[in-house]
């Protein structure tokens, strides 16, 4: 019998890229599931993601900034899978105040109401590398400094550090999973908020050039079915409670590279390289992969599928479902 | 003629501990000065700190959270000392979202501000060494990782990040100083908010034992006129935009020896050592001292008053102005 048979799972963002994953693979273990999302248009949210499950799942369309309904949504869960939040990063530069809103005040308040109502709940906390800011070194470990180039890098690393927070004084047992370049199916392709990918594979299953920015800087990615293991594993590990973690790719790659790979995967298709628009050069880190050693360590995990693999994968869901994204 | 004649100066937490010290200073190097306090009971701010300067001074009782009524305050300034803040550790435990809307929030909107209404002025922000928690090694330096042990040090943490990135990317020239036990005239000594030596130094001159937490915890104290002096070479040296500095003190020293010089430099007095209350220990940080090599090698500032001096200084004050303060 699995471990994760009958408990009750709460995830925000739940019908979202990530939340949708973990959503099916909770439910598949056994699990009780309710979803918590609302659907903002520029987020990653889309009811499609759960089309497959909607009768094994309880759907609540809410907002985490909504303290008196997550007061009664917390209560009664045993695991809090915690992956709502602002990911725009030039979203936060334009309206600093609402990605405050979500991803300081919101976060929060959630683990106040854990505090008061739930103390037992196990939560995971989906963070980013994006807190890192431009790497003083490569691979970047969970030593470095954490450097924000924007404002949701500075208000992602609040909401991390609120939930190891309540973990280290309060007993809330909670980690943070430092997530890189996550991408495969679900993953919102209609322009760039949550990855560069998602426009990329539109365009080309589109039959349009996609858009390469200078396409030399180092990335590394990881499959959203490997993102999911990790999830799955902190929350059943207690080694990973009063962590954080970085979670990496199986590779390291440059843009460019990544960019003939999915030419090559697609079996067709082409790129056009362009400049660096200004307004994103400002808040840009350069090259980034992480340093995976530590997660594999303390709870075994590390990423299984291979880029070429997981592209393959992508590109064949949206090859079918491309209407439902865009 | 001095560099700051004629200049505008705004100081937020103006009425406090170190803002009505800076204020002083600055009217005395001929400054125009606006002070923006609250007068947040539990706060420094005391209409005492600048008696001896009101008709010299524009105050304005207002809070940093009206964002309105900054937006009028800051335009016109050529200077920003931004020291308000919420500063109690187990405040933010007990009220964290009103840390949050203080230290985050607030700071937010002060830049925006800045951003869109006057993108020339300078700002120096106090920040303090509450974020990096409980040292990995000693002394503390730039390079530690931030990792806080309570709500009011993420959110410092936050608030200090939102002004180097409004330097980095929009060019609003700030930075930020990392402050330690700070001490001197003007300190709040009614209870242990700003610092527990204020209570020691109001205890001792009513002639009642003071309370030392299991004494041997290293500290560094820095005297307020060192802290100033601090502030006016931020704002006046290039170099420090866009950087974080340590502010250390002249020397290290155990509570148990702080305790001790208090006793010698009044004149007699007596403590008594009692165990670490437990809300307060598990946000306590253990040993502490900061290195304060970089500020020194960029801008050239370092401490100058002895602990002994500037408690000698401190208890010259409050011995005459006790009743201003409890």
């Amino acid at each position: 019998m699995n471990a994760l048979a009958g408990r009750n799972a709460l995830i925000t963002g739940g019908l979202g890229f990530i939340g949708s994953h973990l959503a099916r693979r909770l439910v598949d273990e056994g699990a009780e599931v309710t979803l918590v999302d609302s659907l903002i248009p520029e987020y990653g949210g889309n009811m499609f993601n759960v089309a497959a499950i909607a009768d094994r799942v309880h759907i609540n369309i809410s907002d985490v900034r909504d303290e008196h309904g997550m007061r009664y949504l917390i209560q009664g869960h045993d695991l809090l899978f915690n992956l709502a939040g602002q990911t725009g990063h030039l979203d936060s530069m334009t309206d600093p105040e609402t990605d405050l809103e979500i991803n300081c005040r919101a976060q929060l308040a959630i683990l106040e109401t854990c505090r008061k109502y739930n103390p037992e709940i196990q939560i995971v906390f989906a963070s980013t590398r994006q807190i890192y800011g431009r790497p003083a070194y490569l691979p970047v470990d969970e030593k470095h400094l954490v450097r924000p180039v924007d404002v949701n890098g500075i208000n992602k690393a609040a909401g991390e550090a609120y939930h190891i927070l309540y973990n280290d004084v309060y007993g809330i047992r909670s980690c943070a999973l430092r997530l890189t370049n996550t991408y495969g199916p679900h993953m919102r392709i209609c322009d760039a908020r949550q990855t560069f990918l998602g426009i990329w594979v539109r365009r080309i299953l589109e039959g349009q050039p996609f858009e390469v920015w200078e396409g030399q800087q180092l990335r590394d990615f990881t499959y959203v079915d490997d993102a999911v293991d990790a999830f799955l594993a902190a929350a059943q590990d207690e080694r990973a409670n009063g962590k954080t973690f970085n979670l990496g790719g199986t590779e390291v790659i440059s843009l460019h590279d990544v960019a003939e790979l999915l030419v090559k995967v697609n079996g067709g298709g082409s790129y056009e390289t362009k400049s660096f628009p200004a307004e994103r050069k400002r808040i840009d880190i350069g090259d980034y992969y992480s340093d995976g050693a530590a997660i594999k360590a303390a709870i075994g995990w590390e990423p299984k599928v291979s880029l070429e693999v997981g592209l393959a994968r992508t590109l064949e869901f949206y090859r079918t479902n491309l209407n439902r994204y865009v």
